[in-house]
């Protein structure tokens, strides 16, 4: 049964095949293949059960319907598994039937074919926040000069740089990158440990066969077996609801700057993209929109991985079973907002006159604290702040700039040059550091470790 | 691209065939079909246009895969839909094309298919939601004498009946089933507003339109559109998370009884279910296990769902576009905990002789606050307290029935007689209003308005 | 230890005095004062105890730094309550002190306290919601020919009215409204079970009991004990959360509306709210903020309610311990949200001239979709389409009105009539059932059973 | 207006002092004070009007309940609290009133504020953590050979040892604190960017300013103002709900080994923890039912945080200014739970022999298993399946242990020598690599990182 269209919104197309039945299904044979190598390599098994084993593993020898249905019923996705592998077996190579599944849980099989699942949406989330911060880079750095209105509480304030804007997305979607990147490294850890966690099945030889089994699939050897203790599976949730948060702050900032009335910046459209068939002109905010849903969606998500955390003893009732699907909707709906926001940065179109003109539209009326700041000195905070109300009032009631209301006002020609009163409303004099502060949050996504990098 | 097995813990047959990708694109057709048969009635367009559509909207036409490829895109299941129905319709009757989605806007499509969806998915669940409340009132109904510890923090109190225990599940699962019910109701209403939620492409006509598509699809028909008011989904969503609890409650409880140290209750085993392939006559809480996965899940899903509720003016960024995948996961998992413990509950096992022995372990210590409530009269309340404390320790220090300390206790004889004394950890006799509760409990749900009745 | 500020903007002074310590213990001292009364009046103790455990249950004689430590090691309110009112009567009537709590266990004081806060919380709620869809209902009315863009994906689109945006408000805050009421009645309800929740301790007597003390208490009386059943209270829980994302919807479009380039309504200033030292006229959306700050915490509230109603057996472990600071943080979010909702409806300014200059502005684009009707029956919908499209595109190139260009083109001044193009961009021309709806959500919102009416 | 007794179940007394209104307020002025300080020191303002602000900034010289109105007014607590310290200097020396807040934006007030909380809260929490490490060190270490039941699904399953399973605790606890540990220092970082986080008010010397006052307060000085990404204070908050899960998970498994008849473990009692006053000996898994409800509280904070991250250009709309009470209920759970779990693991009891006659009660089938393994060789699999499957069903019926049975029948005393047969229901000897798992857990908790060492 397909199920694509029902989350058509919440995913990609490469994440969809990943955690579609023909991939799941490879993830625990995967497992199982495996584990029968690195016991026939360890003599415990016969090397031609193993290739029996490995040769009967195929996805396609498996129905995923009737798989499905069983591991309803059995509540975990092991039993049936290696049931179908052992009767797949056995139909080439009776003998070899028996050693399939080998001292293992059903457990060890569900949660190794997780983080191989996992090991795989790494590669796919990563490269679009590698090109992402590419994108943004690139913005941040060629807008130094590029003057718009800071917004506070969406209301006009003090000019900020489109560089510097661009360069808070870029350092947040960064240090996120990083912090999901080692959260990825932490959580891709083989699980093997029996029934109760101990290997007892294998008697002294289990530890080595674990250890062979990671080196075998390419994952790190724990401590010890983790079917109870979620905390890394748990940071690597957490570093994808951080990173949507990251990646929908960008995402309602753009959608804000697409409204008609500010115009000020637009996503991409092109190929079935926003578009309105009748306005062609038109361009929605897709891709802002997509991620923002994603944001909707992740903290949620994050909450019901935490909540199964509670797992008691050796193995958890409804703790583990609710794991599953909240893992794939977390990597599909974190890949999903990744590579929407990495297109819309690719594709960003912006306004740098229009930008200017919102300034304008303020009458200068965002630079009265920088009057007010430059007449305290002289007469004193009270005294400043007064006249700037004055001025401000008089600004607003007739629609003229503020810089010219001051100026006609004696108290302030009489403490100001009046090459400062013109300067007033100069979006390029009022910047503080907002130039330092852009540099080093390029310097900072700069010299962090990105996947990239590696 | 099927997904069937990430989530297999997750869902029903029922549920998942339900949000199929044939199922999901049967409802968006059935919109566009019913909204030309209805303005073809209404003479707004040719019969014969409508005829067109209707037979071109089939499911069989359309590839899920691709739709989904280009929903993404578009940001929205309606676009695309609209399109390839267009492209169907031109290739019988190019005169046809013209008329398909005459009016509507892509969020009427989609949102009314959702709730054709939910239309199909209340009797599933509630078909199950009555056979548990019949199977739980027959044990509510035949455990009236049936004693059994209370457990107060997970430690041993004063005696229930399970009868009692049995009618509290009912009648909370009673009072959440009707919830659902009229959430249900309440949610099943068509939407259709165009563009900007006022019809206005379709002049003074729309109005007219609505209601007749409404009628056409078995819907109701709504004040006005609701494209950014979602409180009535929302109100579904919570009934199913509140049920949730509910049943995860029960689950608990049975889990709880299930240990081997308690064994006082098993869900049924067979059929592939929790059983282990070494120790045939164990039984796993899988029922129990899936139901309690089902209650980790919903809460995070109330949460989301409530979150994409601040939908932005006439149609929202980033709050509707995240629904549809919540919407179907809130139905399945709910369906899933339904489905899950109508089958505890019809082939639940309870051993009544544990249930006394287990009593009996406490060596009567669960009296002792009636042993308390006999002497205060007699003694004060402090007397009683410390005489009953005294007693308490050297029943536990000498593992000796506390009701036998006592009666060795001259202030005790003195005051009570020996039948008292002796009924005094006799759970019969210390049951207070439990028959008188679980009476009123199985009233209680059978006046209630349940969807069995109508 | 107060902790007004931590929580200064998640409050409001009314609900932070309901959940004060003095309040409190109010509320914990009337359950104990109630059950002693009620005890009397059924002989089942001396009336003096009674009068002498009313007259210590003053919140003046304890003091709730001391508790709040003994509560933290009781892991429950009750018992530290119950001691230190028993300690209180002792030193002025030593011989009522052993008929404090009598037969009640810890929970049931506990439940019953928290049920009064919120009996004292509808109200003080209620009276909010009541005036601020007063305050919508007025703009709803009056409002029935302003005209104002429609906003998809926060996009331009076809007009709408501003009075019907306000009736969608008020429609939906009043079926939020009327389900909360609903859910308080339900929740108003006594808890009394004792021990096991069977009032054994109380032999044949607990039920008349319980009823009693439900009459003193002004609560409904319940089929049984809830103790470990909380679908109640999960039910209010979540009528909050749905009411606050209805008023964070329309939050969330107020603040829209006020940002500086859309500038079409503005929440009241006045009274240290929102304003600017050095920008006298600059009004923030602080209301709409506090609002979506109860937005943002609300859904979360919910689902750790609903996490929390797994309780196990008779009594919870972790499930119960956790739900006194939710319910009081989901009142106090929710009365915030009210009452800062409440007060920008009342003072909402808007801009009738600036709503239909923002529609002037988009050139009478968002009238594209009514040309294309328009010219469709003539042209046939992909002519027609292909005609617009171009239009627009000049429009858009040339900054000219739609109209205008449309106009010029033979191939729609040979179909439509002069008048017919003059009317394509009159937004009072393409209003739809605009007023149809306006005029059934208002109908609506006054049919419901409101608090106001009772 | 004190507010301890509604959360009296959800803090301790040392972090509700931390929130309470007095340390908030200190919080408050010592950004005031350290902001006048570093700026005197740049010379930008004169010393004396330092000296007079740091003199008036004195948490005795406000009234907390004015400002919270005043702040619930504003919106924001930086706008009272700056007005209320230049008034209080305006008392003492006019000149100097005009220098307070010089330069800084609301925001930057408020943020650093409760940075300075979070830095005053982590060593409150973090010793708790250590102790709670060291007292599971010592169980891990003294338990190699303590034998217990293994349970999955809550049931009996083959052997472990209790010193794995409190060094599985153990280990998940240091990597949880060590997560924390590095949060801490990631989050404790200065914020200071003026209105629109440019510090364009300074002019050029906005940066060096910052610098000076992060070295006053001893905190981090960031790239650049962080006023809306919240990364930081986000991955603090996730570090929190991830070890609310690892206590949580501890806190289960204890509450079922303390049921009666489990009876394998209990939390320490005393100091009017949990007792019962007429069952002295009863022991209520207090410690255990707060670390839950932390546990059932934290997902949703977690959740709750991470939706507000999506806060619009400079400054949010609602997301910000939910945090507050969020980041101190996170921090007084997380405070709760590890201040409980460090008592309950420095006073836990247990009972070795309890934990082998639960293993004995099973009559041998947890080493169904074993037998299946040692005669899988000789019978093969299948063969051994039925063999076993055929024993256990006889070792139910007749209460009989395994290995009885199955040295009674022929094909097993034919394959095993009597010695394999008799050991065979030896717990110490199926506990495969227990020891070594024991050992490598607790040198990887050794090796961590962890608060105490540094």
């Amino acid at each position: 049964v397909a199920e694509r269209l029902i989350q058509s919104l919440a995913t990609t197309e490469a994440l969809a095949d990943l955690f579609s039945d023909r991939s799941v299904l490879a993830a625990l044979l995967q497992f199982e293949a495996g584990l029968a190598r690195a016991q026939a390599r360890l003599k415990l098994i016969p090397q031609a059960a193993a290739d029996a084993i490995a040769a009967a593993a195929r996805p396609g020898n498996f129905d995923a319907d009737v798989l499905a249905a069983e591991i309803l019923r059995a509540g975990t996705p092991g039993i049936p598994i290696s049931k179908a592998l052992t009767e797949a077996v056995r139909r080439t190579d009776p003998s070899a039937a028996g050693f399939v599944h080998w001292g293992a849980t059903s457990q060890d099989v569900a949660d190794t074919a997780m983080v191989l699942l996992l090991q795989q949406a790494q590669p796919i989330i990563e490269s679009d926040l590698v090109r992402l911060q590419s994108a943004l880079r690139g913005l941040a750095e060629h807008h130094s000069t590029t003057v718009m209105l800071g917004r506070t509480l969406m209301q006009a304030a003090p000019p900020v740089t489109f560089g510097l804007k661009a360069a808070g997305w870029l350092d947040s979607i960064s240090a996120c990158t990083q912090r999901l990147h080692e959260a990825f490294s932490d959580a891709l850890v083989l699980q093997f440990g029996g029934a109760s966690g101990t290997l007892a099945a294998l008697g002294e030889r289990g530890d080595e066969v674990g250890r062979e089994l990671a080196r075998e699939l390419d994952l790190k050897y724990p401590s010890a077996p983790w079917h109870t203790r979620r905390e890394g599976l748990a940071a690597l949730v957490c570093a994808c609801g951080i990173l949507a948060g990251a990646l929908g702050k960008m995402a309602r900032d753009i959608s804000l700057l697409m409204q008609n009335e500010v115009a000020e910046a637009a996503e991409p459209g092109g190929q079935g993209r926003g578009g309105s068939s009748t306005m062609p002109h038109k361009r929605n905010p897709i891709g802002c929109s997509l991620t923002l849903a994603s944001a909707n969606r992740l903290p949620a998500l994050v909450a019901s991985f935490l909540s199964c955390m509670i797992q008691e003893h050796e193995r958890g009732v409804g703790g583990w079973q609710a794991e599953w699907p909240i893992l794939s909707q977390v990597m599909q709906s974190t890949g999903v907002a990744a590579a929407s926001m990495r297109e819309v940065a690719e594709g960003l179109t912006f306004d740098a006159a229009r930008m200017r003109a919102n300034i304008n539209a303020t009458h200068g009326l965002i630079f009265a604290e920088k009057a007010m700041m430059l007449l305290a000195p002289k007469l004193g905070r009270d005294g400043a702040h007064k006249l700037v109300e004055a001025a401000t009032k008089t600004s607003v009631a007739n629609s003229r700039p503020l810089a010219e209301v001051l100026a006609e006002m004696s108290e302030v020609s009489q403490h100001l040059d009046p090459a400062t009163i013109r300067d007033l409303d100069d979006p390029e004099k009022y910047l503080g550091c907002a130039e330092i502060f852009r540099q080093r949050l390029l310097n900072a996504s700069k010299n962090r470790n990105s996947p990239a990098k590696e």
